[in-house]
């Protein structure tokens, strides 16, 4: 065994550490109260090749490991949560389209998604069918050299930034799960429109609901083959819950950092309030879960990067670790006493832009289902 | 024992509950996004008789039993969480002024109070002192027939609208918690600049820090006898933690109860959600540990109403329940999927505009060395 | 409402606080080492009414409201947490003979039962199914003007102490729930054998599994009319949930106040370690929520003695309270350091004993699917 | 990084699994029927060279990685959790005498203890101070070329079984920690007596108090330098923590499995009980926190391998992971239905084993505050 970061990795962590110290949190709050995508932000992780981690390197990308990426977006998470997404949603859709679009989608796609020109948003989900995936109605025609779309996609993260969808619809509607297709669609084209949703957090990177009505593509915007796009999704989602996990780690082991200095310094009754066991106790347990959630996060992602087997682990991640990230930024946030409570700290941003991704990617419900089927076998639960 | 409503209480009940699902719950979000004082909401509550409860009835008031108040409180939340704050705060200035006031300022003030047409805020915290309420800094001097007041007061609920504040200010410095004076200060004194906070939640009844220099007030001002305001706002307390437990009760039983519905209209996998007893038994849960939360906030009540000691019994109240009330409704969020994280639910913004109780009238730390006290002896923790 | 006990509550309670102290509790242990049933106790208890408190008066029994019982649980509880279980059968079992058993029957068991003479025990569960109450298989069939019954009953309370059973068996198997009758049933006829369990605690009172062989009794034996058991059984639980609710929190709560003596005299680091915060914040936590679920109990059994619902209350006794005893017991056991996992301090035995309380009558499983039908109704969950 | 088991150390795992399974678990219950030392599985686990792990090969010891030897206690606690007190204390034992004692001494009880023919254990605690160590009272004084000993050491592991105590003993009482020195004292010398404990479980390796009168050894029985134990003795607890983590969750682990067995076989409502996601969810839960937590233990020991400072993550281990295993193993009797409760399944049994180390080798709250120390900083907590 090792648990030990590479010397590569080292210098990933420090350089990201001043990055998010330096240059993102200080206008994580600006992006919240505004609405605006930090599209400079997003250029400078271009820049940093931060979107291209899961990129194939003939397409401007890094072609990382998994736990790579994992640390990066842990540091980021420390500076701007919401900036993470980019890093997520790049993984994702490196993923996806690296392995399985046709040369030219990824040429046209693949190094302005890496460079931060280009936002590509995953559509999965719809209105009636968050969890049960394999039930969604939008639907994929084959008309001659084009597919024909129509459907309402909604919860997109990133949409109303987004330059392009990776799309899923039915192409078999009668076969369920092995009916469904993927689409890279261009956000410009005709019979293409999108709302934007009011969140309580995650503010500048809006999320929103998109309908397709007779949106024409090329045949050769299909990703992967006909019918085969559930189970690809499916274990790309393994790799995201962990990248989550870590996320929402980030978030909350910097807010706990920020407690353990606020509590040193804040007095009342003539010492420290960090001197009561009160306070640095629940310290002590957050810091304790965090611990061994990240490293959890980290054999995940390792798993991964090997080959092996990963599926109940990332379940894990995804459906533990953002609650125990609640659970710390909360208690942070009333160790801040009446401080806490306002704009002035990071701190209730953090709750408001962590609580996302207590839902998002699947429900704490469908990961411990997972889980439960790893354990039981599937006949059995 | 007997666990029943009164016939009188059953009709405060059912009335409330009316008005707070057909007045306050659909300005709810209007309050929140506008970050408007819901100034029509408190002329209404003010001809209900909701802010003058514990106001005498000479005085345009109710003088309901503790018990009574806070089943108001409870309905009140269920439409509105922040106007609550209304009764929270004129029952906390009405138990005050109605004891300890001279008549002149109780007329003065009591009557338009109750109406609606003033608000009373209550100004104890300091920047340095939140916890340690007999640390405070505020000086009051004596000269002639007036006070002069100097000092600064934070994390004031409602201070943007308010018309007077109760403020404390030492009168004798070096006495600590037996020099602390309370006083009744007109808002639009010459000295007194307010500044008005940004918080997580709560937007509509707007925080903020006062800035009291050289505040000339007359002597008959004085609330209580010099020097022993101290202990009487410590009392009141232990009636506002009682009424806390229930305002979160409400607001996180409503959320449930909402949540139960979407539940069994939501369908996956071809069912209803709530077949889930993923999904039932976390509801089951929060309502068992709301239920009994509840009867403790009433016993609590009923034993201010019969003059019996709750010291113990309020903190409890306030030290737990917001803690079990922002649980019950993060888990809501959470089962209503992608739409809870939405603004078009009210969910979000309960969780935001709870999280301030966790933290307002004394964190759990507080509270949990009050009980601490009460079970091992002052001498003992 | 009125939250205080009766003059005559009040003096039942002060009277068995002593009998605990003086009488059981220096006994506990004894029972538990030499696995003797408590036959003296048992005299005493009926001596002073404890086995009588729901018999009728004709019957020699106190006939006594439920909270009253309630009260007299949690005090004995206090001393003695498995002579608990001589209140919690002859309460059962007075419940239900006293309201459906031939006048012979009560006649010949109820006084003796009331006087601690005999031992009537609930013969329900099957070795295969426990929660599923339904689906037993022992059958009795009608044979002239005697019943013959065989099966197998298993997990009876004080069975090898016990004189008769009161045994559910099937009159008519197809009938499910609807074929279920209720007999009395002597442990001395021909055709029975009993086989005693070595169970972790509650050694003095022995569970067992009863055989029958085509054992006879006569018809007058049967309780309530045939076939009509299961509901009357069902209401009986409602009942003796709350009556377990409070013996789990008698044993924790005396527990609690031992370990506050003990942490007030034990001292490390040159004070006593009740000055630790992470000593006396635990304490505080568990009596708050032994003070949350004590009320709750109560006003579950006060809805009894009004003949109001009390279904969901119930199980929120059960299927909560043990579990917070559990864990108040196994947090005091730590204070107590290296003696608290020693036989020289009481802790460790209650931890061995209250464990059985979070199994029987029901698991916590059961008790959160009856709340959930209660607020989802029984077709949604 | 590196997540795998060497070929080596899946071949330490793979044969004790079997180990465990085959011999171990057979005679779990009866070491704890009758009390007994499992001397046969001593000299079992000495042939095996399990009780050599930490001695040098010169003294017929293995030498082996700390990671190993966590591998090894947790696939031994898979079959008899008290079999790993041998495993622990020779670990303790091992790690001080082969570092510290002299070559005399090393020759003549490391070999020994290895074998499995003799035990050595660690007295440490006194009656008056378990946490507080430097506190000890036991005095050696040097007189000549022999040390005297008096004092009473207690909650001594094996203490009846042992026959060696490494006693810890003020040499120099004024100085606090600085003033402790270590002896090996054999236990059948004049002016021993020896108590044994009645624990709740742990039976088989009975604890026990031993009391010094006037003993004599000689000078060279002490191990390491004068005064200078205490550092030494505290730093073998880190490397012992992380041991008990291990220990405590492979008993929860295969009282997991038996559970996921058991569930999916019995019935209720006509399926097997394991499709209640009120069954399964909660053994998702564990089986997460018991991984977790599992990884921790491997970090924290490898980072000791490595000679990299765990002073937190050991803390961690013994601070928290006990808890996570009592409350595995309290639902998976819970799970087990009726039948949980008897002594016919090892889950009971488990729970009372287990529970000792809630408290052994510090109890929580030391460990948090070691934590929070790491953490703050020595001067703010």
């Amino acid at each position: 065994m090792d648990f030990e970061f590479t010397e590569e990795q080292k210098i990933v962590v420090a350089s990201l550490r001043s990055f998010a110290t330096e240059e993102l949190l200080p206008k994580y709050a600006h992006w919240d109260r505004t609405g605006e995508f930090p599209a400079e932000i997003w250029q400078k992780m271009g820049a940093m090749g931060l979107l291209g981690l899961r990129v194939p390197e003939a397409y401007g990308g890094q072609a990382l490991d998994c736990v790579t990426a994992g640390l990066a977006i842990e540091e980021v998470a420390r500076g701007d949560f919401n900036c993470c997404y980019g890093i997520l949603n790049s993984s994702f859709a490196g993923d996806l389209l690296g392995k399985y679009a046709a040369p030219e989608i990824q040429a046209a796609w693949l190094p302005a998604m890496a460079s931060g020109d280009k936002v590509v948003c995953i559509c999965l989900t719809e209105p009636h069918c968050g969890s049960d995936a394999a039930s969604i109605r939008a639907r994929a025609l084959r008309r001659g050299d084009h597919y024909v779309l129509n459907g309402e996609k909604s919860a997109i993260t990133l949409l109303m930034a987004g330059d392009a969808g990776i799309v899923f619809a039915k192409t078999a509607p009668e076969a369920g799960a092995k009916g469904v297709s993927a689409f890279l669609v261009p956000l410009d084209l005709p019979g293409i429109t999108r709302l934007p949703y009011a969140d309580m957090g995650a503010k500048g990177i809006v999320r929103g609901s998109l309908f397709l009505e007779d949106v024409e593509i090329p045949a050769g915007n299909l990703i992967g083959p006909e019918n085969g796009a559930f189970s690809r999704v499916m274990q790309t989602f393994e790799y995201t819950r962990g990248l989550i996990g870590l996320m929402c780690i980030g978030a909350a082991q910097v807010t706990l950092e920020e407690t353990i200095t606020y509590t040193k310094d804040r007095t009342a009754f003539g010492q420290p309030i960090s001197k009561n066991q009160g306070v640095s106790f629940p310290i002590a347990e957050w810091f304790t879960r965090l611990t061994m959630a990240r490293w959890h996060c980290y054999r995940t992602l390792w798993l991964r990067d090997q080959g092996l087997p990963h599926n109940s682990e990332a379940a894990m991640c995804k459906g533990f670790i953002p609650e125990i990230c609640m659970g710390t930024i909360q208690d942070c946030m009333v160790l801040h006493g009446h401080y806490g409570y306002t704009q002035d700290f990071p701190v209730e941003q953090r709750l408001r832009d962590v609580a996302g991704q207590l839902i998002a990617d699947g429900t704490p419900q469908i990961q411990k289902l997972i889980i439960a089927r790893g354990l039981f076998g599937r006949d059995f639960v």
